[in-house]
């Protein structure tokens, strides 16, 4: 099933208590493809890059069934680039630089060959700009899932309000759920963002796990506990790109396979942290992804 | 089967955002012996107390099944008080006042008729005093399960290491897995500790579930996303209780009977914080308990 990601194609520095990298590529749509691409023959993507960003890096993203055709590059600008640096905790960072670059009016363009996706991936963004992908599409997908975070809730709540009427799944982490429904509890947070118009709602909890709402049903998918975390650049992306890639590939948008899809971004996710950036997603087979979906079973199972 | 259960009999004042009590009852053996009386026929008592309390509470414990011969009742002495102050997220709390009174010079006397028993618990207490309980008994348990707590780790843990080389299960929470082992990664951790003695370790998490481990295994139970928390008091020791109480109910200590045993254990904490202080665990039952355990199945499968 066709599968459209749009986010952010960009550079990030990472600095963890393992080490420290240069630019390398990064993103919000870097990992959610890179995830979602994982698991369905192509994905697509709109996204903007400076004539800084490499050869090298849209070529190897277009060797893992990622369609760039979507991808603006914008001549004499340069690429949205940010860096952190992790704590030794690997919970809380430090941003050190964000630069928007190409991102500060970045209009997104639909190919005429992407119209008619079914699974649409609003990576996060300006609320302004998601709402524009969405209507930018002749017709609308069968599930269109949005990840979005504090800083839109900070400065662009009433945007973001809107956008939130028009998807079906919405992904944030326990902060910001808490935040976006003004009370603590997880459980009442859910009922109260799940009113403002998703049907669906996933509550990442890093370490902790996810948990996956839907009217009155609740899963919670455990994390798999780690001996190392090498790098947690990207894997909320990741973790969603394998959920929205494993919805679209088993085309099964029920609330029970979803539970599986939580899991297969879960184990997604879980590569991604034991290398620095989008590296470790780059080798993982079949094998070792059906090995780890195994883990969670054993992990889980009573 | 036999369960012993050591640790504090004494006094609570709480506050919560939902209100707050004088004096009721509290401590770790009261919590622990509720929740797993509600498995076995009776679960015997080791623990102290002033003459100030109440005839009541006694009868109260009786009528659970709960036996007393091993409650040391000091005359002219006032029993342990502890006063507490929990902030809105219900995580963090302040204590307001420690009393230690009879529990200073607590020395635990095990009674005749509690020799032979096969399933020991001890809840938080001075590792010195630990020791001396299992001392005290002339048959080692089939079972030692232990409880402690980050002060320990301060002030004795010459002490706390030579408990912990006598004991099976050891039940700690992630901040204290930390710092016992001086490893954030609660997998390095787990491996850590194990080695101090435990052949297994459950490592509580509050909101965010428990971890079971044994050798290689592993175990994630979610805790249930509650709408509501109204009192936090006992939960870590309702827990272990009904973990216990379900193995010695059921007699079976393999890994996967414990992953139940754990189950069940977080089924009856979600009773606990329900109302205050042990008000809940009075009132469970056996269709609840088993309607709450079946959420737990609900809330896991994929």
């Amino acid at each position: 099933m066709s599968l459209l990601s749009i986010g952010t194609v960009a550079f990030d520095a990472l600095e963890t208590p393992y080490g420290k990298t240069d630019k390398i590529i990064g993103g919000s749509c870097t990992y959610i493809a890179l995830s979602a691409a994982f698991f369905v023959p192509q994905v697509n993507v709109v996204a903007v890059v400076g004539d800084d960003f490499p050869e090298e890096y849209m070529d190897m993203l277009k060797s893992k069934n990622i369609n760039l055709d979507g991808l603006q590059i914008k001549e004499g600008e340069k690429s949205f680039f940010w860096s952190g640096k992790y704590h030794n905790n690997m919970n809380d960072r430090d941003t050190l630089i964000t630069e928007l670059n190409v991102l500060a009016d970045f209009q997104p363009a639909i190919p005429t060959s992407y119209q008619g996706c079914e699974y649409l991936m609003l990576g996060n963004l300006t609320p302004q700009v998601q709402i524009d992908a969405i209507n930018g599409l002749a017709k609308r997908p069968k599930l269109v899932v949005m990840d979005t975070m504090n800083f839109w809730m900070n400065v662009a709540m009433d945007d973001l309000k809107k956008v939130l009427k028009q998807v079906d799944v919405l992904c944030i982490n326990d902060e910001e759920a808490r935040q976006l429904s003004e009370h603590y509890s997880l459980r009442v947070a859910a009922k109260r963002i799940m009113d403002m118009g998703p049907k669906t709602l996933i509550i990442k909890k890093g370490e902790h796990g996810a948990l996956l709402f839907q009217e009155n049903k609740m899963f919670y998918c455990p994390a798999l506990p780690l001996e190392e975390v090498f790098d947690p650049t990207g894997a909320g992306d990741t973790f969603v790109g394998g959920f929205i890639g494993y919805l679209a590939k088993t085309d099964d948008i029920s609330f029970d396979n979803m539970r599986k899809a939580v899991v297969h971004g879960s184990a997604m996710a879980s590569f991604c942290v034991e290398k620095f950036g989008t590296e470790r997603l780059l080798e993982i087979t079949e094998e070792e992804l059906a090995g780890r979906v195994n883990e969670f079973r054993e992990l889980a199972r009573f």
